[in-house]
């Protein structure tokens, strides 16, 4: 069968590996493929060296390879929003079929490439966007196609959860560990995109997108940080049985879908809170099939580069057929009228940790106030004041709540004379429905 | 588009499931799938109530689906061998695709099954036949194409989970679980193909195919129950810091591939080591992508449909076109050169439990048993005698080591006057690479 030609753009982490991929298990993917599959162009702005560009062209303006007549799949990896956008429309109105592992691009851009594409009867295909290795869309937008979603949770950014693995095993500090994680090459020098939950919120859009059949609406993701969990809070959360995760949550309401990052609480047992370090994983609650999860590494050269080839083959089986693709998110015909809810109509559970002068009465008041705003606690720990502290912490685990009325609560509990700090709160998941 | 037109023969708890999403998930179906799917043909013996057959022609003679010029897809869910082979190669021959659960048709007869499906360019699909509702069929054909796989395990079958899961949690015994399996509709009535290894042979034949491209050869499945195993052996694997699974292992060797199903210590903190109760994970060890694992429901009515729909969607996406499917086993040629190994080359560690008479010496004979046979020792638990016992038992945790050398070093054990009693065995394994 004549083989299927790939263009490169970008020879970086996953262009680079990609590559290396491609050419050290070339026999092995013409035989699963069932096809040959070459790399014949190579767009990247300075030539890299320690590459064979032997029978490849090479060149440096990166638009040069979506308008070669033999690239048959342009492949984007350079990142960012403004060259890459270029490369995917223009790849697109050249009629090829693109692969991209740019999970901004797509969060942000996504449906007006993905209406570009589908007017030109071209796929653009993005698993290495969300979860790395993971064939997570694959399983969401073929594997589970029989399913309604119900929600779904994903730790979706490595960094974060070397982060908190870090300091739930070594009750080391949020700086402490951060700092390691940027030596060791895993956090970028800024690390704002990774620990404030800017590209988590990116994969989830993707995931809710496919998940839900609505628009992308990165816009929409309600998104908060690590950086101001506590190695005390990891701790009084393992006394409770509970780990925190930095994870990305989509659940479907009756009158909308609630799309969130943020780090939570969720119980030990739970397979997902035993996901560490680097690791990856997405899990899905689905009407047919139940809890399905999915697991591994969520970056790294070669592990992406695995997604991204594993795109290229499905996009090279559609070159010169009349195949019917799978739909770019997974459903046919988007939902547009599907509201994304806001932040504070969403429904968790919380832990709080309230500070207080160590004043007879107080666990009254604070009763009182869970009770007048409908608030049920699931649990409490009450902790001695250290030797010489003239306050000491009140941990409480509360059931689902609407976070409207927690915040309202959270207000009337800060405004108590005896309440000597802001309440530290930490939403809780259970991830079973 | 024009709507794919599905026959189901059987149904049963799956045909029964398969039935019931169809109809109630048909607009979101319909709407991910691009274009409608519609069940025109039912096949089974005895015509089931409480099904509407409107519009759906139904016949006692279940060959009767397969010539049905109305009907695209044939899905075989009776299971067994013998009408359900016949079900499937007529369906073929009349050049239908075709979708089955039955992992024992598929791992005893796929090789022809495969061939005459390819031969009348037709596909035959077989997600729900491995782990139930997980798509890990899709995700080590399509996901992972680009790596090339070291090994693979996996806990597939949900009933000997389930009892594994319960003699840890509550210490009961192999016997008393079963029977609550069989009361909770869990286990069979007749048990063997689930606690003896059987039915998670089948599975792992698949799964090692599609791993490694060779043909299907369950007859070389090394199988191993799960029924000798102890509430004891339980106790002393949790006190190393391991759990024992049921798992269906592939390990690529130099000069061949092992295929083995058998009790298994596995370390508590490795994910899978956590994947509990009737549920169902595999994992994957590659050379790009790493370590991923795929855990859900193995087993269930519309678990295992969603599996059934995602296979249907998938070959009805192939009706009518010339597109170029998936290979059935993910290789587009198959090698029958690759060797399944005999299990006694296989190297795992080992667990051993040696009831020895409690006198001085014995362990100095039996550390140099094992050194002449060049077996290291990770880890030995000693235990005191029982009130009014007469024996001690000394539990052993061996590193990898070649399983043939092992098979003379117990004999060499049991040949000892101090061993009372057969040395009980199980193999470790540490599922890293
Ligand atoms: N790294 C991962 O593990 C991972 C995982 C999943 C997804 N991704 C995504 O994959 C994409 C690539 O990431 P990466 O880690 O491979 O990044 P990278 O190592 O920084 O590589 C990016 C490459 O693109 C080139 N490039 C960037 N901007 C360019 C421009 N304006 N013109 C020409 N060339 C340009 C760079 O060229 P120079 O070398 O000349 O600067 C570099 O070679 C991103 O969208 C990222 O989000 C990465
Ligand atoms: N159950 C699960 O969770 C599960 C999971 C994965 C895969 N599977 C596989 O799915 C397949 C079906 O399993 P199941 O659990 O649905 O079995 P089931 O509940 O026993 O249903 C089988 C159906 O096939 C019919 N049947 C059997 N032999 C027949 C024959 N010779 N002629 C006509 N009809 C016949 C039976 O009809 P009657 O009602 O008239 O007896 C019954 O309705 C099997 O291959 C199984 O291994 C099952």
């Amino acid at each position: 069968m004549k083989s299927v030609n790939v263009g490169l753009c970008g020879l970086g982490t996953v262009g680079g590996g990609t590559y290396r991929v491609l050419r050290d298990n070339q026999a092995q993917i013409s035989a699963r493929a069932g096809f040959p599959i070459n790399i014949t162009h190579i767009g990247m702005r300075t030539v890299k060296e320690g590459y064979d560009y032997t029978g490849i062209t090479v060149s440096q303006d990166l638009l040069e390879v979506t308008i070669d007549p033999n690239v048959d799949v342009v492949v984007e990896l350079i990142g960012g929003y403004d060259l890459a956008k270029e490369i995917v429309m223009s790849a697109i109105e050249n009629g090829k079929h693109v692969v991209t592992a740019n999970k901004a691009l797509i969060a942000v851009h996504g449906n007006e490439i993905f209406a570009a594409a589908s007017k030109k009867g071209v796929t653009v295909n993005f698993e290495a966007a969300v979860a790395g290795g993971i064939p997570i869309i694959k399983a969401m937008r073929e594997g589970l196609v029989a399913n309604k979603v119900t929600s779904l949770a994903g730790i979706i950014n490595g960094t974060g959860n070397f982060i908190l693995t870090e300091m739930r095993d070594k009750g080391r500090a949020f700086e402490d560990v951060l700092k390691e994680a940027q030596e060791l090459g895993y956090a970028e020098a800024d690390p704002t995109f990774d620990v404030e939950g800017i590209d988590a919120a990116h994969k989830l859009t993707i995931l809710a997108s496919i998940a839900f059949g609505m628009p992308l609406q990165f816009e929409k993701a309600y998104t908060e940080g690590i950086s101001k969990i506590t190695a005390q809070d990891v701790n009084y959360a393992e006394e409770l049985g509970y780990r925190i995760k930095h994870l990305g949550v989509a659940v479907k309401r009756e009158n909308g879908i609630e799309m969130r990052v943020h780090p939570t609480l969720i119980p030990e047992k739970s397979l997902i809170a035993n996901v560490n370090g680097v690791l990856n994983a997405v899990l899905v609650n689905c009407d047919a099939v139940g809890q399905t999860m999915y697991s591994g590494a969520g970056a790294g050269d070669t592990a992406t580069a695995s997604s991204v080839i594993a795109d290229i083959v499905d996009v090279a089986r559609l070159v010169g057929t009349n195949a019917r693709p799978v739909p770019h998110l997974g459903f046919g015909e988007i939902d547009d009228s599907i509201e994304i809810l806001d932040v504070d109509q969403s429904e968790t559970g919380f832990y709080l940790r309230i500070e207080v002068s160590d004043k007879v009465g107080v666990m009254a008041k604070i009763a009182q106030i869970m009770s007048e705003n409908a608030i049920n606690i699931e649990a409490i720990l009450q902790k001695e004041p250290a030797e010489d502290a003239k306050t000491l912490p009140v941990i409480m685990l509360t059931h689902k709540v609407k976070e409207q009325d927690m915040n309202t609560a959270i207000k009337k509990l800060e405004a108590l004379d005896d309440v000597v700090e802001p309440v530290v709160r930490i939403r809780v998941e259970h991830l079973n429905g």
